[in-house]
């Protein structure tokens, strides 16, 4: 009965390689879509940060084992983005939780974990190692291959060279050997990256598939979204241990210089009159507050009426590149776009996008269709369980808005913020938090108003084509049963009458923002 | 334009600390929640692994701050477990990834994270230290006050003491306080305990709430499920990281010997056979493997036939405990309860168990109420994205079963395993793996049948009910006008008559199992 419990340690690489479900690699299928997620991912943020109309290559090709089921595979991306610098290439690539991630900042990775992921799964599966070659721009190019020490947490370099860039290139290559279902994965991945084109719609993706098919989503504009900056913690969002590592930064020598140079939209009036209410000595040294001063300062920010989030740090895509986007990849008759003022949850800023379109691609018959983007990502696993979905299937009455579910409809959302919501570490799907959800539905809802708006008058056109071709058959005949009835030898010509309703119907129709109606 | 990323690493103290939200601790009242649920799960797990029938105390009581919202509460938990060894009490619960559930054992914790979490939100949201007291049943029980260094990952020891153990008892005891908002989490919180009562009748658990009132779910028995036990690695869940690692710890110096002795359910035979298809001499001395030889092992496993893994590792709760659960918290009229035999994913393990219940507490009109469990942890938040609630929802046709979604109908589905496949860290939901969703659908249609059965009966029942009361109303009338037509004086006494229809309806009743029927 001296049954005792062992205790060990293990490291965070282990963590993630034990439960690298939890990330989304939870079988080959999984995860070569999440594989190939992650590292297009990374090279669009590395040529965003910097404005750079992004140029991405994609190359899979079949290695060995069956095709039909999980097999070994080769991975190939490059990218033109801003490269990463050569000393460390090997931790950003070997080393969980080791990455730029890690700030207030919006970026489409927000754990510093994917790409070492998607490293580790190649490795586990294929015991290969990865190679790496980056430049950000001198004369030099390096090459890495490596392997992650897993239960140290460490990246073990097998190879380092260097090679002469004249051209002066800057950006990235990766390439590694991982276990797939591609076969299984396939959809997935192109919708993956068609929806990835109508959110970066600056971008070029060329994806050169395991047959040998070529794939090419080509920028529709060379026009960027202003990058993202970081950003000061706002007091809304902060906990004791962000005031306590603040305060052992800060090279401040009193409170409300403190509070002014650490915190997003505190300046010196705001400063010295929350400090006042909570009975803290402006010119106190921060670094001499006691345990109890800094719980009451934190728990005084909560309720305290600080100026909001400013969302000047986001980079949403905006109403333009959005319609651009959408309009690109499906062709709709109509679009109708709506970007939301900015708003906050808990100190974070964040701004709603949508969009609707009808007909054009989008398939009838199947509900209403929803394409949710976080950061300029596509979500498209576990949709049920998204802010987005609830308030689309559940908070709209879509009658209300003349549309039906077995109408060729799509609804857009972006949520884009310093931090996302998320539920998983697999990004797949956005907490319903109440500020959010809130924004969501108000936008949904202006976008259903204009959808709402085409509609009445489709069905009002189809009204009146079906007036029109009464009158194209009838008039004629009366036309002739008249001058029968005058005993006028020839009937009256009815070309001009029709001619005016006709043209009636088409200057309608022109005002309507110019979509196509049949 | 020289923008340049910043790189950092970081603990994954720090990383959890940033991502709570993934562990459930997204706000004050699922962070409240997850808080009980991380202590209690710990504190049934230390006394299942020596079948200590679990006396469980938990107390919250409010310290400061409004109680409508985010208010300070404190937390203390004591159980009678085995205790945690005093010299790693302050890894066990100041270091994140420190534990000892990282091994092929069924427990309810699996990432050796909740209780830290727990801790770790409490200190940065009061700054606070939590105090712990466990014994392991020797003379001396030891007490620490402690915090958690987050950006190193270590715990700091605040105080050290030791106090007498003079009735040598075991167990855990620990206490902090905390941000909550007790008054939203608090229906969730009572739904969780009552759930915990429901799967482990057992135990015995007593919660004062913050008001002072006291909730007991009393145990119904003392009989325990016998402990789960490690196991080892089955081929089929074996990858080229797991083989390195036994390669490097083996001390056996053939192919033969390394793998009778470190893989679940191979013998000499199966070794010898395995080893000839793969083309690896038996001979051969694991640590000369070369590379492409440990990847051509690995990814033979998942093709070869080894048996399927065995399930007596497990600590399922067994019918008769299942049936006592329901029973026990919800009086029903009817349960009907089930085991399937063992199954096998990827490798682990896992055992489906399902208990349907009719009337009773259970409410009607509102659908069929689903009560998911996975080792003996109820389940409660993200219910429409679990297996189960797809089978339950989705996949059974309920009519064909004489059951709506308006009777009061609850559905119980157990899974346990050496590992669940959850999909998040927040142990919220159970991923759809093929395997899994099988199993718990043809356990589901197995009990549905019997809960047709009794509602045939039960439709049935009330049908002779009807006729019964028909035979009351009018045999004695028929009597009278009988004894009239023949003009006999006293019409004969129908009583007789009456009572054996009424005992054939009590005993086909009876025959019913015992079931109350109104």
């Amino acid at each position: 009965m001296a049954l005792q419990e062992v205790f060990q340690e293990i490291s965070s690489a282990d963590f993630f390689y034990r439960n690298r479900d939890i990330a989304g690699f939870t079988n080959p299928t999984r995860a070569i879509y999440s594989t190939i997620r992650e590292l297009v991912e990374n090279s669009l943020d590395a040529c965003e940060i910097r404005e750079i109309p992004p140029d991405i290559y994609l190359r899979i090709s079949h290695e060995s084992g069956p095709t039909d089921g999980p097999g070994i595979y080769r991975v190939h991306i490059e990218d033109n983005g801003i490269g990463i610098p050569h000393d460390i290439i090997p931790s950003a690539f070997g080393q969980v939780l080791f990455g730029s991630k890690y700030k207030l900042r919006q970026t489409r990775g927000t754990f510093g974990l994917g790409g070492k992921m998607a490293i580790l799964y190649g490795q586990i599966t294929t015991h290969g190692q990865a190679t790496i070659m980056s430049s950000t721009g001198p004369t030099k190019v390096h090459r890495y291959d490596l392997t992650i020490d897993i239960q140290k947490n460490k990246p073990e370099v097998a190879s380092h060279k260097t090679i002469s860039n004249d051209t002066r290139w800057h950006g990235a290559v990766i390439e590694f050997s991982t276990e797939a279902d591609y076969t299984r994965a396939m959809a997935k991945i192109i919708d993956y990256l068609m929806q990835t084109a109508i959110v970066a719609p600056y971008a070029t993706i060329t994806y050169v598939d395991p047959r040998g098919r070529l794939y090419r989503f080509d920028r529709a504009t060379v026009q960027m979204p202003k990058p993202p900056h970081e950003t000061l913690p706002h007091p809304y969002g902060v906990d004791v241990e962000t005031m306590k590592r603040l305060i052992e930064l800060t090279g401040e020598r009193t409170m409300q210089a403190f509070m002014r140079t650490h915190f997003h939209r505190v300046g010196n009036t705001i400063a010295a009159s929350f400090l006042q209410q909570v009975e803290i000595p402006p010119k106190k040294n921060p670094k001499k507050l006691t345990p109890d001063e800094i719980v009451r300062i934190v728990n005084a920010m909560k309720s305290y009426k600080f100026l909001a989030p400013d969302a000047s740090c986001l980079s949403p895509l905006g109403e333009e590149l959005l319609e651009a986007g959408i309009r690109k990849e499906l062709s709709p008759e109509f679009v109708a776009v709506y970007q939301r003022k900015p708003s906050a949850y808990s100190g974070f800023p964040f701004i709603v996008e949508v969009g609707i379109a009808y007909g054009g691609q989008i398939k009838s018959g199947e509900g209403i269709k929803l394409y949710r983007f976080a950061n300029k990502i596509p979500l498209l696993f576990d949709e049920a369980s998204d802010v987005s979905w609830k308030v689309v299937n559940t908070e709209i009455d879509w009658r209300h808005y003349k549309a039906s579910s077995d109408m060729p409809i799509a609804v857009f959302v972006h949520i884009c913020s310093t931090k996302v919501p998320y539920k998983t570490v697999g990004k797949e799907f956005i907490a319903d938090r109440p500020d959010v959800e809130r924004e969501v539905l108000n936008a949904v809802r202006e976008v259903a108003r204009r959808l709402s708006l085409f509609l009445s008058k489709k069905i009002h056109i189809a009204h009146d084509k079906r007036r029109l071709d009464v009158f194209q058959k009838y008039l004629p005949k009366i036309a002739v049963f008249s001058s029968k009835l005058a005993e006028k030898g020839k009937p009256p010509d009815v070309s001009p009458l029709l001619r005016s309703v006709l043209m009636y119907e088409e200057k309608e129709s022109e005002d309507d923002q110019g979509q196509d109606v049949e």
